[in-house]
């Protein structure tokens, strides 16, 4: 991808974390090409459109990366107006049933966010490997974690400000490890999640548990504790799938890798 | 939707019930324009991209119709060749999974089919009633599925073909009214669905409960009977949410209507 085009998307991003809800839509320099790849050439016996569809609904499970003919067109998704408005889409229907819900206002209300693709964005990252093409390398994809520069996924922050005011707890649950818990902290403060209830990282006891597994027992956890999970929000299907899944979930876009 | 599409789209069709595998992919004459309206205009304040993924990723639930300002979006969806697509990225993933099975051999291992726009397609119809963006009319659609015209969905007739010779029984567990039993059975009977274990509709009993209660009730007393339900395979998420859904579910395209 070009790096203008990574400029404009963090261009894009930086706007948000001010609340304004006037961002502006910077001209596509990439419009998005339906079942393309490279220059909008169709890929022979493929349709990456078709690939989506297929990851996105959870009909294509436990892939490992992106087909290699297809990192053009994710690429394009990714870095064009389609990936936020589709996230848009989501946080639109999030933010109508969360207006909807009368609280008990007793503080035990709750809003799960998973983290990476859903309240912070590893997309400067993926740009440099390939969007998912790259079979997952962890030493480099930690150093990235750990210098906590993602900027948030705005469309999650107009979402989280809002859950805020009316007066949701927030609780943050992801697959990372408690050793990058202080990276991931100052990360989602620095980006304007300055407010949580809790953060819940992997301890050592969940290591090797499925993500689907490890999340159910953490929300398990959370209703023990007298929360009620009202809603479920992530960018993996193993973030709402499982059980103690809430009241209602909502799955963000995500076509650049697959967790179980 | 201008006729020729309309009927290039039935020449398509038409072609798959011999069983040929080599379908000619005919010119499409309307290719898919992503977020577009109209002559592929954009669509103020909507993405129909956007709302498409989330309908069918299960974020937007229990509407109504098609927005008014997305019907030709998804007019060219249905139409064109992404429909398809996206129809053979699932039943690829189905079948890849039904050949990983080891059957009992007992003849209990069964795959469950939804009926509409699964393994019959109503698009004759919905293609004269605006795509989903007419409100629901039980009248005139009665009528159409009275008349047991509805063509198979190709890339459907396809898996189920491979499942019978694989050795599965195929189980219909349809929403449609046993008062339809006879016009769906040779529906389905006429367009290559020839050998079936059982034909589920809904009974006197099971009128006025949702789809997921009337369908998760079936499928328990499938399991009651000694069956194994391996796949289950619908175009609504009523048909694969809710219990006893089966080992794997698949979700097929549907941005027509909403079933809860």
């Amino acid at each position: 991808m070009g790096l203008l085009s990574l400029l404009l998307f963090l261009g894009t991003l930086a706007v948000s974390p001010n609340g304004s809800q006037e961002v502006e839509v910077l001209h596509q320099i990439h419009p998005l090409r339906p079942q393309s790849g490279s220059a909008g050439t169709p890929v022979r016996g493929l349709s990456c459109l078709s690939w989506r569809f297929g990851v996105e609904t959870h009909n294509i499970i436990d892939w490992k990366t992106v087909p290699q003919s297809c990192e053009n067109y994710i690429g394009h998704y990714m870095l064009g107006d389609q990936y936020r408005e589709d996230s848009k889409a989501v946080v639109d229907q999030a933010l109508s049933y969360a207006q909807s819900l009368k609280l008990a206002g007793d503080g035990k209300d709750v809003w799960v966010f998973d983290i990476d693709e859903t309240t912070l964005s590893n997309l400067p990252y993926y740009a440099h490997h390939g969007f998912g093409v790259e079979p997952y390398n962890a030493t480099i994809y930690n150093k990235w974690v750990n210098e906590g520069e993602a900027p948030a996924l705005p469309e999650s922050l107009r979402l989280y400000k809002k859950l805020l005011s009316l007066k949701f707890k927030v609780v943050f649950l992801t697959g990372r490890p408690e050793s990058q818990r202080n990276a991931t902290a100052n990360n989602l403060k620095k980006v304007g999640y300055h407010t949580l209830e809790k953060l819940l990282l992997r301890g050592s006891a969940d290591i090797g548990t499925t993500a689907v597994t490890y999340k159910s027992n953490q929300r398990e956890n959370l209703e023990k504790e007298g929360y009620r999970v009202l809603g479920n929000m992530g960018d993996q299907w193993s973030d709402i799938l499982g059980t103690h899944i809430g009241n209602r979930t909502f799955k963000l876009p995500d076509p650049m890798y697959y967790i179980s």
